[in-house]
């Protein structure tokens, strides 16, 4: 039996033993700050070059397309507040991260007209939906790449098209999908990224913005990551942002195998528990993300059932976690809210072993029980 | 000889040992999202707790008024973006850092009257030249605690006291002085401070909200640090600011008495150098910055020629660095913008040692020879 099973990689994972290898000497002994002109500066900013090469090669961009922020709630934020248009719409979906669903409310009062297409009851967004909405006012699109709920991969490259030749910026949120899933980012005017979601630290994220779109910086000061973000580089964050997209994107193909493998396992034990259902598609989902509806529970009371028997999991998603009111996600899919509360995320990550997986198919239906 | 003696520790520090060891166990093995309600979830929460009252305990204040930041830069735009005021003047000093400047500028355009207050030869703000601008629509005055280039310490807290008469919010950046001399919150509405100026990590921070000032987020999503700042908490780096500030303000009485004696030795022995000169005050300076002016070179150039002996100093404030423009805390003192390029700032610390500050006054004429 595993000392702990560990399913909730979707609200945060491990930093690889590699990341973390590589972090360590930039804290206390090549510690100075690129900016500085002096040997220790530029130790530090050829390690912050390196790492944005890294990660530029993982999205298959110019390292100059990308800028390391605070995390994905950051880059988000960037993306909505920074790019400049004359065009007062902008289109998102109702099952975005509260990042940009909450900057999308904040742009209202300037006189944005934000709109939010509807999904279908597996959480995807239609390409017909925006069809209907979107316009030459059109500003900005942003639907993202991968829910973080329940798993659903969004047509982007398709929206991305259809923004495209609207005349509007595409925008998607990757935190949950980058390298759990393939991106092309042919039609993608802007991405953001997470570093603590890909076994990467906490603390840091990157926003691609594709040569030529013009935005603004929203955090002011010394005119780091070429005047779009200012403040001292998290020089160790960001190496290990560059370390961890290497690493993950080194042995994709076989991990999302694994993890697909391993949640298709995991789905097809947990539906044979009565009451159970699945939340989200069956295809088109994420391969580490399963998330399941029982009758006559509360997924928090089920989380804390399952984290006293050593298995963490998540009812919602982890920036609403104990939340008593229902997900806006599960609602947008047409669940009823007391549906919404009785839920269960379980997400893997290429570490989840055989053994997590069995620990939490023998253990579910006893925690289940407890409160039944 | 020391292998490298570093004088840009107001350009950033080292992260001291104690803290790094403290940090190190939530990246791999403690390493939930303090939103999740499992316990995993909980024990991160607890360590972002712990920090808190380590932070709010080194400031004097009440945990509740600490918000985490990704560094000193965020908590300044925070400050100036985020309060909230039917007033429309804002009163800043001509020696502000480049994230309040910066930010201040962005505010004209939505109607802010920004006011700008002189500084003496020194670099210091009087009471009465804010006493001339302000009146009763100043919504806030925002003045640095002490200068990052000349170490000029600023009469904060008459200033907040004129403030707080004209019914106004004080704001300021501490980034420099945090740990280097005595803050006294009574009058202070906000304050700024920075992990990696006090021996913490990069890419995190603090602003000190005081209870009852009504500030608006500028960072949305899932709703972290009381509302007032979305985003995964980077744990890892606020253990380390919590460590930092703890174990800074421990020895902060004879640090800062050691600091001060190694200061005054340096700037004895440089100023014996023919051409050299002192910028900023004698007195009324923090105990780790030295800033001088020399005839007839470049600082840049001094800066590379030191760094070839292995001294690390820098020639203008870090995130200025490599800049071919005169420092604006240079010119607004009175120096002409040849004055201003040639000058070099020596900053200490507490681990800064003898050896290196003898390695320097050695090696300082002679790096100036080889120039001239």
């Amino acid at each position: 039996m595993p000392k702990i099973a560990y399913f909730d990689n979707s609200g945060t994972t491990a930093v690889a033993k590699e990341v973390l290898d590589e972090m360590i000497p930039f804290f206390s002994e090549k510690y100075g700050n690129p900016s500085s002109i002096h040997a220790m500066g530029d130790a530090a900013a050829a390690a912050v070059s390196g790492a944005r090469k890294k990660v530029a090669a993982a999205l298959g961009c110019m390292p100059s397309e990308i800028i390391f922020t605070s995390g994905g709630t950051e880059a988000d934020n960037l993306a909505l507040m920074g790019f400049s248009s004359e065009k007062k719409k902008v289109i998102t979906s109702a099952v975005e991260h509260s990042a940009i669903l909450e900057t999308c409310e904040r742009m209202r009062p300037s006189g944005y007209d934000v709109r939010i297409l509807p999904v279908d009851r597996d959480g995807r967004v239609s390409a017909s939906d925006l069809m209907k909405v979107i316009d030459k006012n059109t500003a900005l699109v942003s639907v993202m790449t991968a829910n973080n709920v329940i798993g659903t991969i969004q047509p982007v490259a398709e929206l991305a098209k259809i923004a495209h030749e609207h005349g509007a910026l595409f925008h998607t949120d990757a935190v949950q999908a980058f390298t759990k899933t393939d991106i092309d980012i042919a039609n993608i005017d802007m991405l953001s990224i997470s570093g603590h979601k890909i076994h990467g630290p906490k603390g840091i994220g990157a926003l691609y913005v594709r040569n030529g779109v013009d935005l603004r910086a929203t955090m002011l000061g010394g005119g780091q990551e070429y005047g779009r973000r200012s403040s001292t580089e998290n020089v160790p964050g960001i190496v290990g942002l560059g370390k961890a997209a290497e690493l993950a994107v080194s042995t994709m193909r076989q991990d999302i195998a694994r993890m697909t493998r391993l949640r298709d396992t995991m789905i097809d034990g947990i539906l044979t528990i009565k009451g159970s259902y699945l939340n989200g598609p069956t295809d088109g989902r994420l391969c580490n993300n399963a998330h399941f509806g029982f009758g006559g529970i509360k997924g928090n009371d089920l989380v804390l059932a399952l984290s006293k028997m050593n298995i963490m999991a998540s009812a919602a998603s982890a920036c609403s976690a104990g939340s008593t009111e229902p997900s806006h996600v599960m609602t947008a899919i047409g669940r009823s809210p007391k549906e919404a509360l009785s839920s269960l995320r379980i997400s893997s990550s290429r570490y989840t072993t055989d053994d997590e997986a069995e620990h939490l198919l023998t253990s579910l239906p006893k925690a289940l029980a407890s409160l039944r």
